[in-house]
């Protein structure tokens, strides 16, 4: 029975194995996910992101333990683009481990960088479909930090959460205003902490500076900002969810909310739009794999060396090479 | 007179309108990179980074002022991945504007992120080839943070700082891990706080755990540690120099090991490799778009957006997608 089947089968073990064939890359890789893409697209894909020391992982967990409690499965992807060297990611899933383990509902992988920073988000990508098609119904990936890593990574979810935590200092509000261009969900963690309420008041005022969707006339509540969530013009307002993740409190309003923006992006044409934009850069990715492989077996041998030696030794330069190879070898 | 011929004569004010074209990308930023890139190759590209918090900024501006006073004309690029929105980069450009304004010596430019990750770091790679070519003795190139970003960044750098400042919390020894790889020079900044000595003991234990280069024999110091700088195999040992950049300390001395690793770097063949493998991933970046490019004009028209949404529908995999298109257009 091949890999793709054992997998569509159910079969758990056959899983790891998938996951670390999608990881290497290479031809096996390609007909594995070619075998499977047709099973995807059935999970909801939450992207939980944010900076060092907000609780992150712990929210994620508590966010999973919600879900189990009616019943769905969960995969999670743990992904840190900061260590691109270490097995940092190791430490964090032993202790995820302790606190989820013999929950067969519960599917956990970390990942690192491997090799360049598009790799990973490429490599995320993969690992997605491949949970996907297993069969989980909602997929948890977990990034650090909010940069333009993240932002990559996160183009693959259909709900992004950015995690705050108060007394986060300076640097990480000035952060903030990348992020509101990200966020479905905003959670305040550690909300038991002193200056909860005024993290998440900072996070409402910074929507009320954002610029308003056209023709915005959502219902506004007592205090006059509208209420979050879906508006009347199909636009959507972020919610900001406070959570003390350690005690789990606010992981079942979180899920909620979460369904919530599902069940919207469905009623719009946002969740069709969101799936070809995927497409769209899963297909641009792997033609430019494609084009260079193809072109580099066609052109003749030691050229290539050749050529890049002369553009270190600054006697040509790497556009001019680059057109004087194509002449060559089209 | 070309914006490449006056860039190339001195003129300053060329040099803000070649740097814009060359983040602008498309074909006259080519066409600029190919009429400089002959007079590149000159100026010594040493990378800043560390989380931030650390002064990074401070110690880039004290680095210039000690160059400043050898004579020696400065580069100073500030690329911000953390900010892929906001024009964040911009108030630090005022602050440091007001401390080096009025020496034409000295030129300071921020990026921000525009588009991808990938972008950032090749549009940096192209404005360090604009001031290599209007003549700038040194570039500074400050990112944030020790994510697989700056990895990608400081590949375009000759020498690599990586700063630490006393007490930044056990999140950042963490990713520690991963710098010690990168790191040609440490920078223990803030050092006239309380812990600076206990972070640069940490940081010369880190580098007694990694593993020692073959054949190690360089001298050893009266602590038992080896001397820090070129040892007799011809390996690199990372020197850690203590600063306040607020007060200008230890910017004279970190200038000079630059310096010195510089010298290290021509006396071996590592200045050639480094070249070579810039070399290599600029011709492989040009290569790709110029393919993707090539191959979509073959395309007939309409095909490449049914493929996207045929992906999107989950009806064809983007592997076979690929290898359709690719068997249609070669």
């Amino acid at each position: 029975m091949s890999l793709a089947t054992d997998l569509l089968a159910g079969n758990r073990r056959s899983l790891a194995r998938a996951i670390s064939q999608v990881e290497d890359g290479g031809p096996e890789a390609r007909v594995l996910l070619a075998a499977l893409y047709g099973r995807t697209g059935r999970a909801h894909v939450v992207g939980v992101t944010g900076a060092p020391g907000t609780g992150k992982s712990t929210l994620v967990n508590a966010l999973a333990k919600a879900y189990r409690a009616e019943g769905q499965t969960i995969g999670i992807i743990a992904v840190d683009p900061t260590s691109p060297f270490s097995g940092g990611a190791l430490l964090g899933d032993r202790v995820r481990m302790r606190d989820l383990a013999g929950d067969a509902g519960i599917f956990i992988r970390s990942m690192a960088t491997r090799g360049s920073l598009g790799g990973l988000a490429r490599a995320t990508a993969d690992v997605i479909l491949v949970l996907d098609a297993a069969g989980f119904d909602r997929i948890l990936v977990e990034t650090v930090g909010v940069g333009q890593a993240e932002v990559d990574i996160a183009s693959a979810a259909h709900t992004t959460i950015v995690v705050e935590a108060p007394g986060m200092g300076d640097e990480v509000q000035a952060i903030k205003a990348g992020v509101l261009e990200i966020a479905d969900l905003f959670a305040v963690n550690k909300a038991d902490r002193e200056g909860a309420d005024h993290t998440a008041m900072a996070l409402q005022m910074m929507q009320g500076l954002a610029p308003a969707p056209t023709g915005h006339h959502g219902p506004r509540s007592a205090s006059g900002h509208p209420e979050p969530g879906a508006q009347s013009d199909g636009s959507w307002l972020p919610p900001i969810v406070k959570t003390v993740a350690t005690r789990g409190e606010g992981a079942e309003r979180l899920r909620d909310w979460i369904e919530t923006h599902r069940a919207h992006l469905q009623a719009t044409d946002q969740l069709v739009r969101r799936e070809t934009a995927r497409a769209a850069a899963a297909l641009d990715h792997v033609l430019r794999d494609a084009l260079l492989a193809a072109f580099l077996t066609r052109l003749p041998d030691g050229v290539l060396s050749q050529t890049t030696e002369a553009i270190a030794r600054r006697e040509i330069d790497p556009y001019t090479a680059a057109a004087q190879l194509l002449a060559i070898s089209t």
